[in-house]
């Protein structure tokens, strides 16, 4: 269940305050330049640190233990870790027994029976996207000339991000986003039927970012509203160019070689310091939650980097499976 | 490809006008009752003739012909299928160079080299989703007392359906629609981090139906515009019941004992039969298509029994994980 | 579970007495001749017949129910189905209660409690194997100029087939054999660490096969015996060819571009006319057991197309995992 | 492909020589104690030191990385890394160039264009045995009061094993041995038809050891000269208990409640410090080959735990699975 992909899979370890977060990379091509520097870039994009960003810092070194020899992919599993170094776990000391409403806490205490690793989320964390965005570094080498794009085009309501989050670090909230996604230069044909549609492939790892709760694919839920006529995009030429792209370059599940275009919504961090009610674990009592934790008041802010890699990985499978 | 699931296994094969369409369900446990008649409401339900939809008409009579012995589950697999009768392949003879825009065919043709089956869409034909419906009959039965129920809420648009049916079918247009998934009785504890999250599961399966472009969950996008404290579901009590369902049931991927909620968007069905220009396959010259074979006006008519069919088979198969 | 392969996956369903057995074959290259007369000699070798075998006769014709258009496979995925005629269900009727020492109904009741299609073995036929001789045909096409050839070298200890049969035929009893299997014109690199070698993948469908117990690669358990100077094959020259093949064609789990060279052990026929002591299901009671049905005195005799089905399904999903 | 399982899941990594091998454990039921001295035993017993093992000394210190928080499993995936210390890369710098006969060199250069880690044999080392063992130690606590054992039974063709070691250190070489598995106290039904029987997920995981090139179960190979009623195992009573045990409790791919019992065969380690004809991979001519690293006389001594291991590994997925 913490593997995902056919030919290039990866699984993925770790918790917030453990010792290491990491992956495996298993089906990467030999012969592919790969160094720890080729990280950074997307790493930083990640981290934290822009206004509405938790103010945890982690240096996020990756070390690349396994699967690489003179900076080459070997054709090996490359295992890549990243030591987790600033803990705070006592922060989260209260959270063992009171579930943060609209987190994995409670359903993580009743699913494993109370032996989770409660601190900072555990294996729920958002940090485990860091072992994502590792794993979208070298997929994105496997599908190049594959261009992948991602940005927030809305905060809080508002397309004007800066506002909303000022607004919501004002009443110490969190605020969710609107986040799109473009892949340009695809190939004609990638996708499966009938189950590994490129929708539903791109669909279940988006879904396993935490706070995405919905994804549309192209005009999405505006094709709701068309005609048969406006939507059906024209082909142009024997290539498969269309005039229009409402399909987001996906037709029967396959890509038709046009970009394939998607927006996800981020909901809301659900930690947030404002006072809430919960109940306790340990008695079944109501109580009032007070999080004293570090957190991102829009973590919509730090998805776009994470978007990407599980595209590119997404798209590194199926192109590899063709 | 045409394989899913982990313990709860499908597999679906045919195409609209060959000799048949069926599905093989692995991993169904021993001793559940199921006969032939099971299967008939839910098959009512997704078959044509009300207004807005196609008026090809199929008997789709289900014959088990395995893992069915005395009217229980043997615990061996279970192979359905149904034979196409009411096949008029010359109505997409044309169809052979002259790709629908919106559709599969043009996609189909590159990819298979022109070895695809091209009448009437082939395996890429809504009319694989019988085959989802009779898997479907079968994990009801398994997630008892799970209660799964679908709705199409709106149609082109409207929330008034017959009178944007009536409009699509004037103008001999499609129209799309959002259809709502509900499910009740949910045990807490069903879905697994990181990838197999209930959401990715679900969003996975949906997607392969044909004509689906965007799901979200709960409150879905319009999670983007709200505040933390608005979003997040007040937990009442040691059962994990909550005051608002904005997660749609689902926390971290996991279901938190509420009820799973979802909406869905269906795009206009691609076949309508107004001219649209299009390219020839074979002279690469673009030529003018008219569409004559039989279409749904609004395909998300039939969706609603397809959508519950594919929730029913994701629960079932995270159930038996479980 | 009754699915296997990566890319070239196939499903395969059925039962003795029940109405059909078949398979689905998924990931056939487009475009490759597929014809229901091109199953027939596989078929024919598989059947009873000879002396030694079963009187139960049946025609075994292949119905292509999906997947193939024009003669030609379309990348959809391919259904084959074959009746179950000659059913004499009766023979078996005292088996519900009386399970066969050495077979599956003993454990096939346990298993599925009591809900098990006991008929002739149910899923755990013999009959199966139908299955995978037709999907056997097709992946012989893929993997073509792959050449594989099996035959029986050994049956009840002798060497002598004919007079080893004799013998069991007149003492209404059943012998096994040694079987071996050569593939030709291996390309260099088949196979994948760490878990998938082609010994793995092969040994893993080899055991799939109803009766066999051992397979044993190259010198087998003989190299237990060799000192590593005569064991090591002497690399020959660039190519991989080597002066020897004790290694069977596979080193490091890797096929090493020699013929692939292995010898399976297949049991005697469970199922012996002669009276064997049982236990009683219902009653729990100790029983005496006469069958009465139609067995294989050698059930080896019809093993060798059998494993050239699997071994060729296996090198199947390992070319066009490559 | 690195990846084994499907409950219980197992993704190994690492090179003989590269910074660390390791393994991720999925699917472990949190609330099992794990504390790193638990895994000391086993490791040690796969460990060099006996005459006739390796002089390279490892201290092979597990380090838990992640899934075990208060020294219990939490449910998220468990990280075991041992660090490569002892390691002399120059020992194997004419490797780079000089496939050892036998040995995985030749095909991995091939497989890998190149650009595999040659030292030591890489990822086709031996010293991958490591990951198993650790992932032994877990699966064995799974499974427990399942009870396993292993030993060698045989070497160099000799019950004598000491002298045929002594032989082999006089001679310069290796030898081979025959290893026998005994598992006790196992439950009535493990095992899946058709493909997942427990002969077959067994054998999967054996063949993925180096150096194993046979397997049999119960009588294996010699059940090929036995009359059925002689082969046949009576079932004395209810429980499924049979007399004797030629089937090695195994029926039909399921177990039937008496031991799992099989013998493998492990061929002489290639690695010799003989003189030995290959081939030069840049050069393409013929040379010879003096190897200088450090090896095992009897690789097979060091096989019993792994033996141990991997059956544990099978049955834990095949419990987990039921």
């Amino acid at each position: 269940m913490n593997t995902f992909g056919r030919i290039f899979k990866i699984s993925i370890f770790g918790e917030s305050h453990g010792k290491s977060v990491g992956v495996t990379i298993d089906g990467c091509p030999p012969g592919i330049e790969i160094t720890e520097d080729d990280f950074l870039a997307d790493l930083a994009r990640r981290r934290s640190g822009a206004k509405g960003t938790t103010p945890r810092k982690e240096k996020d070194l990756p070390e690349i233990i396994s699967g690489v020899f003179n900076n080459k992919a070997t054709g090996a599993p490359i295992t890549i870790i990243f030591k987790n170094e600033n803990v705070r776990s006592k922060d989260y000391s209260q959270l063992k027994n009171l579930p943060r409403p609209g987190h994995a806490d409670f359903v993580a205490f009743k699913k494993y029976e109370g032996f989770n690793d409660y601190r900072g989320g555990g294996h729920f964390s958002g940090r485990l996207t860091l072992a994502l965005v590792a794993a979208g570094v070298v997929a994105k080498k496997i599908i190049n000339p594959i261009n992948i794009s991602s940005k927030l085009i809305e905060a809080g309501g508002s397309e004007n991000i800066e506002s909303a989050i000022d607004l919501a670090l004002k009443k110490h909230e969190s605020i969710g986003g609107i986040v799109d996604c473009t892949a340009k230069n695809i190939p004609l044909g990638l996708g499966e039927p009938f189950f590994d549609s490129v929708e539903s492939i791109i669909s279940h790892l988006v879904f396993s970012i935490p706070a995405i709760k919905g994804i549309e694919f192209g005009a999405g839920f505006s094709a709701a509203q068309m005609f048969g006529s406006e939507h059906n995009d024209e082909i142009m030429d024997e290539s498969g160019k269309t005039k229009t792209n409402y399909a987001g370059g996906i037709n029967g599940g396959i890509t038709n070689g046009n970009n394939i275009y998607f927006k996800v919504a981020v909901k809301p961090t659900s930690s947030i310091s404002l006072a809430q009610a919960t109940v306790n674990l340990q008695t079944g009592k109501p109580e009032i939650l007070e999080t004293k934790g570090r957190h991102d008041a829009c973590i919509a802010l730090r998805v776009p980097v994470v978007l990407e890699s599980v595209t590119a990985i997404a798209l590194a499978d199926l192109m590899l499976l063709r």
